[in-house]
């Protein structure tokens, strides 16, 4: 395989430091949350030119949900990091889960096109099926 | 965990008395009704500024229908009450089930963007599971 | 519980006599066919005042497909009828099956809003499960 | 049953010669092909006024394909044609089977109102159902 | 069976030579990719005329994502190739799993009208169903 | 000149009593109004049956505001009454014209369909070209 | 100037006869009316296939205003005559002109792509140029 | 003139003490600057009912700018105000003017249906017709 | 100034030999015609990558009418062009403008993005300000 | 008056070094230009916090054309700039107008919204009134 991507691009970002996700106490059972952020933006890791794309977080909180102004400072922390989409939305998966444990998430990408091609990127998480 | 949010904040409104949500006996069985109602506002207990956003209810009647002149009066009572998305939506669909006992209900809203994120909320509620 | 409508409000139109709904002979099996029919207008019994809004027949014949010429006299028979939403929409499921005795019929309503609030309502039938 | 359809006019159109559809050999295996002709016009065999419509075809290819410039000879063929909408979608279905042998097919038409009121047609085939 | 289109043009551009689709490493599990390529061009193999649409390929990646770069050199190569709307996608499906063996694909295209017809195309890979 | 039209036909309604359209006192200059009813019906007077529409009045107020609630009392009115769309739109106007007497004034309708054919009327006074 | 038309398809339709425009008495000054036929279909002369458009005529009235049932039987008469858009549009014009005589009238077509290429004609009168 | 409105409702509001609108020193000359606020809110002065709409303000900077965020909180304050549609769009716009003094200013408001009945109004200023 | 583009590149296609445009004799006075074409595309001289876009020519004709069929293959023939956007626009413009010598013209072509930066150019003919 | 911008934020980032914007030769007259960002960001000097809009510049080229790539390094250069909206533009144009000399231009911007309020500013040139 010959790949434009080298190694250390393709990991770029994964785990750079980032600002704390924070929670409070949930008050109800059951339901379901989406939250959707139209102004996300990132660097591409290869060239050094921006991304952008609209962030979309589902999940159905358990003890804790999502605390939106913290969550807005963690979102804001990838404005200048180098990280390709889909590590983007997989690792954003990643932290929403450590940080409010819910009995589902799902979070997604719509990024604009660049050299007239656009992405979305999805990933989901299900508490029931973590070992 | 940290959070932004206090106790007394989490449980902002949620048991603060509203109008009677009224009700008039149905005629027909086994049908569907959804309310919008895109004029929904409320109070953030924390800034104390306006949210805005649309509310959706629908359910599937038993005995009675929701009259929609006092529930538009119940939902005009959240317009200076201090309560967070989260509980708004959960709380109407408790308030709506205690009122007409419908076969199964879903309460949803979408609510306008706040720093950037807007936020959609989901809640539902089946007979046939309650004990 | 406290109504604020009347029980004579309640039925009113239910069983208001109305144009017959015809039919033609049906060639073909296992189809279907949606009608829309966007200027149903029909009078609220409580306050006198017109409601509108966007009537959706979905059925599939089985001996009769329904005619749409009588339909249409059928559904102008509303313009001074005072009945309630919820009504009009069971009633016309409740005419139309009596008319073509179809495998299945969907009927349903987007009534524009009132003070603000914008209803739904869905009824169906099934063939099958008539006794 | 009165209705306002004679015998004669529920047929018309049915078996009338049109062009032949046309194939060629397909290369693949289990996908699906969609067509969409949006000017579809036919003649109404009660008012002899044209109907117009958009009309929609859904297959899976099994041996043949369906060849597009004698399909449009096809449908330019119901311009001056007496015929329902409703027998419109089946024949079309019945051609097509005819013509390709799909694994299965989907027609449907949305037809532009007519007294305000409009109308949508669907009609299917499963290879595997037909003995 | 006449049909309009002969044996060659039917398996036009199916095996002509094509630059290689590049991969890099997926660092995380159980996630979906959708990319979107609104100019796609091709030419029809019977008229000599360019073919005008929307290709979208979703995919579940395993070991390997799509690198987008040649991905798109990949598909701008159909730029001067005659092959049928049909062919083009099965190709590019065949071609995308021959290079990153996700664990399922899809490609699907959304071609522009030729007289008065447009067509969408759409075919599946599942890794499991592959012996 | 052969009309389909009668001459009682083509001025039915032009006089007929209606409910008064009823103004309060303007407290500002140099301003424009646009009221907009989306739910406007009348009868045609040739067939009987309903027409639909939506009725735009703009305007600049000199002494005196219409008054949104007896101007629906005042349009409501018309849901009975046969007269065609041309003239309903210059009644309008005219009635509008009397009872506020504003600098300039424009009424506008833009009808539903009837026989594939929708209409659009519209109608302009301006008090500086009044003798 | 070598062109890809015949004199004689140049000119195709441009004399033939049609169903007379009718007209009623107009009963205001100074006003305006707008119709749309977005069902609109004539013959190419030099294909013989179909054309399909959307027409809108806009006038001011003087003595006469169109009558809309004979106006549509007009605009039928197309359905089968070899006339290209250029000329459908300048002739209805015409023909408009000459049976109500306005104050202005416009007449425009919007037809449907052909060979990835759609089409606008405009053409305006104004009863104080003539002479 | 028999009126719907008593004289103390048709100036509700008209004088009601509300919060500073800021500015800051414009940098630059000749340009327009549109400000849109979706979320308006206030009571009608009548039925104590809450009205919603759409306010922008258009002005072209003359010394100063408007601060968003001090007009954000004056506007915030008509929320349970009782002041008329048309009364709220001419003081907003002379409280702007006021604030800041532009070389021209122009604000409107699109208001959510009542009744049936939506309704836009709007103002607008000029400095040099100001003596 | 330092400039990223070549002369070579400022200028390449502005003289390259391109099919004829050919017309047909205009029968009608004072009308005009717009013609637009969605599926445009050329190449960059810069990069050698293709552009896309939407061309809209915009003309009142004088003795002759572009004809549809000859104006397609024109442009056809910028497929695989190398040129750039704005010498595109002007090109099409001298070349229709030579053909059909019309009272006035005007091209425009909205082309898609590039870079995250789309682009829109627009040049105009008047025949009555040639020397 | 008292404001809530200090003097050195209402002039943050009017003067910062930003890279040049190169022009190419322009090789026609009498056109018009617009470019459209979609993807432009920058920093709020007041909260830290980045905005978000899409610029337009339209211009009618002189001698030079605006050479897009190094345009888009330029816009890029404002992804971590703290500088009010107002500003955006202005400085933008000015920048425009040294770079190229254009007979006309105008540069605007449409933000997204903050606390609820979105913002477009509109600024424009002209040669001709230039001393």
């Amino acid at each position: 395989m010959s790949t434009g991507y080298t190694d250390k691009e393709a990991i770029a970002g994964i785990d750079a430091p980032l600002p704390e996700i924070e929670c409070w106490p949930n008050q109800f059972k059951g339901y379901e949350i989406e939250i959707e952020i139209p102004e996300f933006t990132s660097v591409c890791p290869k060239t050094g030119l921006p991304d952008f794309g609209t962030v979309t977080i589902r999940y159905q909180p358990d003890q804790l949900c999502l605390e939106l102004k913290a969550l807005k400072t963690y979102l804001l922390a990838y404005r200048n990091l180098g990280i390709f989409y889909e590590n983007v939305i997989n690792r954003i998966l990643k932290d929403v889960v450590a940080a409010c444990n819910p009995v589902w998430a799902e979070v997604s990408g719509q990024f604009t096109p660049r050299g007239g091609i656009s992405s979305r990127v999805k990933a989901r998480y299900n508490q029931s099926s973590k070992e």
